[in-house]
């Protein structure tokens, strides 16, 4: 007997919404039912591009690639017509706490399943971090990210008076601390030395070393690669030095669309609710049938 | 409001018997009921030590530390009596499947929960596989372990004739290959080319390169650390080239202990059942109220 295919829905078409319909179009249990956009254009894709996902028939799962801000907003949209949905929701704290409340509720009163902050930090990285802690209860966990873009920073610079274009580079300067390297591609009659402090004083920067690069194409230099290295200098029991490592190197956009695409089936064998990716038992991530991977994988 | 500790015994008291007993008394949410051995002899605990858990009054959780042979039988007696079980029985494929099947009915008529193969190989790198499997769908994942020693293959060892005691030391040999290093203690008059031809002929040998050395005394080079390093090469998308490492220096009877006590409390976070690792939510390992855990760790 054929399994169904779990008809997935990407919305927006970012490099990360790019790359969410490749990882589906590879999954082999699902199905991509199309993309929605503000805008309808259809940019090449021989799928459905609809402002609205009424338009696309059945949908089981929407893959959300909108910025986190907005995530509060889309995600009831789909939630209330019993599809569930996944974000990477990247404010930490609170924030992402409320989202997790609202949505909870939401979900549950619709029948369907919320999985957020599913990316690789929140997300994966989340999840290691709990095992690591689970596993060595006393000690230090560091997360060193990069070399890799930072998003949120190369924002900040852009904003800054002067700049046309911008990249911030995030880089491991050891046991969870960062330097940037921000490269700078400035407007007609900019002065790089005004421009270069402005960055310094952001607080995005303030905090960080922070070296300033003046470039003539921010394209030569711009690359999405990215890595994280997580430690763990712990202990349990009697053996004081239980040291975890996780190492990855990872193109940036598709780490974060695969991770989003695997909660994605996993919503589909969660109960009604908002999960965030620690709370989903790892198994359901995976593709195929949960005994047969059990067998071969435990 | 203080909340109740979960009350957990340990049956066996070997090294990781040991070892747990130590990690259930670390943990901020557990009480340690006690001890139970075949032959209830005190070995200076202050803590009963038992020959039945009926002695014990109420137990939450029984750690089962007997090898794993023996596990199928002892863990009914357990969930019959509504104590969930942790074991970290390591006999991969169908003898994993039928425990988790047997005691899942089990546990399920008595309202109790098991949480099965609980240690670090299969546990821990059974979940982390599967996350990395998940982020990268396409690819291979190599295990390579050490150097650490083998149980299996030391018991392999010691029941050759002419072996008086012997240890042997698996050791990583690249991309999921190793190498065997056996040290092994003669009886009077054994022949040492007689004994390692034995060795190397020996169906957990025969396939690996091995390297056996004659030692005056086994004590001196045996010792408990051990290690792993999980490798994938994988895909993700239009990424060809995701690479995710988990790499780990641990003691082993320790680590073996903790993920079993931490699985332990998870026990009491699920509904009635069995469960491998990857089939639990990594937050319910980690002590604390949920909530709060999330809110600082995801």
């Amino acid at each position: 007997m054929a399994m169904e295919k779990i008809r997935v829905c990407v919305v927006g078409y970012g490099n990360v919404g790019k790359e969410a319909i490749e990882c589906i179009r590879q999954a082999p249990d699902m199905e991509l039912a199309g993309v929605v956009r503000r805008r309808p254009e259809n940019p090449g894709l021989d799928c459905p591009v609809v402002a609205s996902v009424d338009e696309l028939g059945k949908v089981d799962v929407a893959v959300l690639t909108a910025p986190s801000r907005q995530i509060p907003e889309i995600a009831p949209q789909y939630l209330k017509k019993g599809i569930n949905t996944v974000d990477s929701f990247d404010i930490h704290g609170d924030p992402l706490m409320a989202l997790r409340s609202d949505l909870g509720k939401c979900a549950k009163e619709h029948g369907s399943v919320a999985v957020i902050s599913a990316g690789w930090d929140p997300g994966t990285d989340s999840v290691i971090r709990m095992l690591f802690q689970a596993m060595a209860p006393r000690g230090i966990t560091y997360t060193n990210f990069g070399p890799g873009m930072s998003m949120g920073h190369t924002v900040a610079v852009k904003a800054i008076p002067g700049v046309k274009n911008a990249l911030s580079m995030t880089l491991p300067a050891g046991f969870g601390t960062h330097k940037r390297d921000v490269y700078v591609e400035l407007e007609e009659g900019a002065d790089f030395d005004k421009v270069a402090e402005a960055i310094k004083k952001d607080p995005y920067f303030v905090k960080d070393e922070t070296r300033v690069t003046k470039v003539s194409n921010v394209m030569e230099v711009e690359a999405m690669g990215h890595g994280v290295l997580l430690q763990r200098f712990g202990a349990a029991g009697t053996a004081e030095n239980q040291v975890l490592e996780l190492k990855m190197r990872l193109t940036n956009p598709s780490a974060t669309a695969q991770v989003m695409v695997a909660a994605a089936r996993a919503s589909t064998r969660m109960a009604p609710g908002c999960y965030t990716l620690p709370e989903v038992p790892p198994v359901a991530l995976v593709a195929g049938d949960i005994d047969e991977i059990l067998k071969h994988s435990v």
